[in-house]
């Protein structure tokens, strides 16, 4: 057959050089001028590419090695063949299941490209340039880039042993008029939490017009008494949760949010109402309809969790208690020390991350992962910890 | 098995009113104020729930009916089972294979989620309140709405004889000093199309610092006249391609842009760098590889395009030119008259959708379908038109 596409579109001619050296680019907003070009995490794909080797166990980004429920993925798979029709811009069959799990309306949901894209739009909807936003240092990076992107001023409040301090988040926000409070619960990168019962009584200290986003992409992992009771319609906090963590799907990019019906219909005047993948949404609904795989998911990770804090004891370190997917491990020295055991973990085939800023970054974060992971792990830890230690005796 | 899960998030209690009563929602920004919360285009989906019954033809919307390659249902349906893993956010594979077939440097590559997505990143990073933008009267809606989302000023521009007037374009851009200029070749909604050389052209007459968006998001279907040679390094215009028409993928969200490195680059300032979904990323892979795929398609879109026009000719109607996958169709008469026909279509099943403004609105709009599909449209456009025309005469 012959291509005639490719006939059509031609490689592209080089550049004019005359043009090139005399155009200025176009001109961007003060704002975005003084951003720099970061991305907030690097992937493993792309450490992969620069070592040259693959991974042999990923237990870095907190994602759910054992996948979400077959259901989903069989729904995924079939929906592929429709690939070729947009999604419906208003997600109401997902919407509509998630609503009567949650026994709220689906006027109190907002449903968006995973949690990352739904504080990109919180953030547009609230924060204007030198408006105020408190947060916990060394909370979740992607929050903070996106209200740096939006030019909101980071206030940022020291954790209080190892847990995100939210009466000092809240007296913070009062003293700086923030608009808006971040917390994860339960957190990452510390795998700490606040009760439901201190979060409900925190609210009420709360002043008016500021939004406590309240991340709970880790919820599915929480003990009972870590998850607040709040009515869909309160105005004072937007709860968000994922399909990334407990149902596997980090991949898919569904994550949603539950919120006062006057916030959640303010995301229809800036969201890409048309950026939903349409396979994810089934994807998503079918994995919902499964519970009994999410059970089996919790089980296993919590086995795995036992596990990584087995192997970490092994070697001397110490595990941090975690209501999340992942175990934070205390590597008992500094910084330096933490990140040279991720590197020499890295090195040899095992993706981990840790936590950005002192003191966590004793630290090193791991996630639940099959046993054939845990294997490589305990086969490791023992190397990257005598090169580290070596390292430091240098 | 217990149903822990749903023990431990239990329905949502209800508000507590005194609260609701009294509290404040959260401070908008000033901007977000003034937004309406408007859905650019209201969805199949959602007309299907308000009629209560499917369509019997979708051809609203210019997806492909022929769907994306085998090739890449195959890999999206093998990657459902990796879903787990969030995507590359570099999007590496994918690029390299478009600086390949392109010519180009990944450097020069952006991936983003559909065209709608960069559009709102280019906007973003271009457009502070107040600036302003041009486009032509009746082009693409989602690009006015994200304009006005960022405060930009929207100066429209006339058609002139069913054709995006580009020198108007530019020397209206020129007279309010505008950071960028829009322009869709071919043409969504009139199908209609400038010459590659007419753009190659009047890029020499556009001042300093205006970017021109090139949106080809047809041009697989467009004749080669229609395609300019514009070097990647070109720093006065990016061009951007989506694998939503002629490759099928539209429910995938995967758009792409062309354009100078620094422009590039600059996207990863504020894009949603885990935003993209993965069996999306090796679906598009696989789409781009199988080209014998889009001839077909291209085949089978002119034959249905073709029979389009025989359909509209035989009812009286005038069949516009078209270098995309659609057919805009002249009812001969004003805007309320096609309006009539439109509603008339959709009551009888079949989807289409028509130009929003005078004088384009005589017109409805009608993508390619399978022979299947135009089966029903030969069927029914008689009948709406005599619907329409006795709703007229009455």
């Amino acid at each position: 057959m012959e291509r005639a596409e490719w006939r059509r579109l031609p490689p592209c001619p080089r550049a004019r050089d005359e043009h090139s050296a005399r155009m200025t680019g176009p001109r961007y907003t003060p704002l975005v001028q003084t951003l720099p070009a970061t991305v907030p995490f690097v992937g493993p794909e792309v450490q992969e590419r620069e070592m040259g080797h693959t991974f042999r166990a990923r237990l870095g980004a907190n994602e759910s090695v054992f996948g979400p429920s077959p259901d989903a993925v069989e729904a995924m798979a079939r929906e592929s063949t429709q690939i070729w029709k947009y999604a419906d811009a208003t997600n109401f069959d997902l919407k509509a299941a998630l609503a009567q799990k949650l026994g709220t309306t689906q006027k109190n949901l907002i449903i968006g490209e995973g949690i990352d894209g739904l504080l990109g739009y919180l953030v547009r909807l609230l924060v204007a340039p030198g408006d105020r936003v408190v947060t916990s240092d060394g909370a979740y990076p992607t929050f903070n880039y996106h209200v740096t992107g939006f030019g909101g001023g980071l206030v940022k409040v020291p954790y209080r042993s190892d847990h995100e301090d939210l009466p000092a988040l809240i007296a913070k926000a009062v003293e700086v008029d923030a608009k808006m409070v971040y917390l994860a619960n339960p957190d990452n990168p510390m795998g700490s939490w606040n009760t439901g019962a201190e979060i409900e009584a925190a609210l009420d200290t709360m002043p008016e017009g500021v939004l406590l986003i309240l991340d709970e992409a880790y919820i599915e992992f929480a003990p009972a008494e870590a998850v607040p009771q709040i009515a869909p319609d309160d105005p004072r906090v937007i709860r968000l949760r994922t399909f990334s963590k407990g149902y596997g799907m980090a991949g898919a990019r569904v994550g949603y949010g539950i919120g006062a019906v006057d916030l959640i219909r303010s995301f229809d005047k800036i969201r890409n109402h048309f950026g939903m993948n349409r396979a994810a949404q089934v994807g998503a609904l079918a994995a919902l309809q499964d519970q009994d795989w999410l059970q089996s998911v919790l089980t296993w990770v919590a086995e795995s969790k036992a596990r990584i804090a087995e192997i970490a004891v092994a070697n001397g370190l110490t595990p941090l208690p975690s209501a999340t997917n992942f175990v934070t491990v205390d590597c008992g020295r500094d910084g330096d020390f933490a990140r040279t055991v991720l590197h020499e973990l890295v090195e040899r085939g095992v993706f981990v991350r840790m936590p950005f800023v002192p003191p966590h970054d004793r630290c090193i974060r791991i996630s639940a992962g099959t046993p054939a992971d845990l294997d490589v792990l305990a086969e490791v830890l023992p190397q990257a910890l005598a090169a580290a230690n070596a390292d430091a005796a240098s």
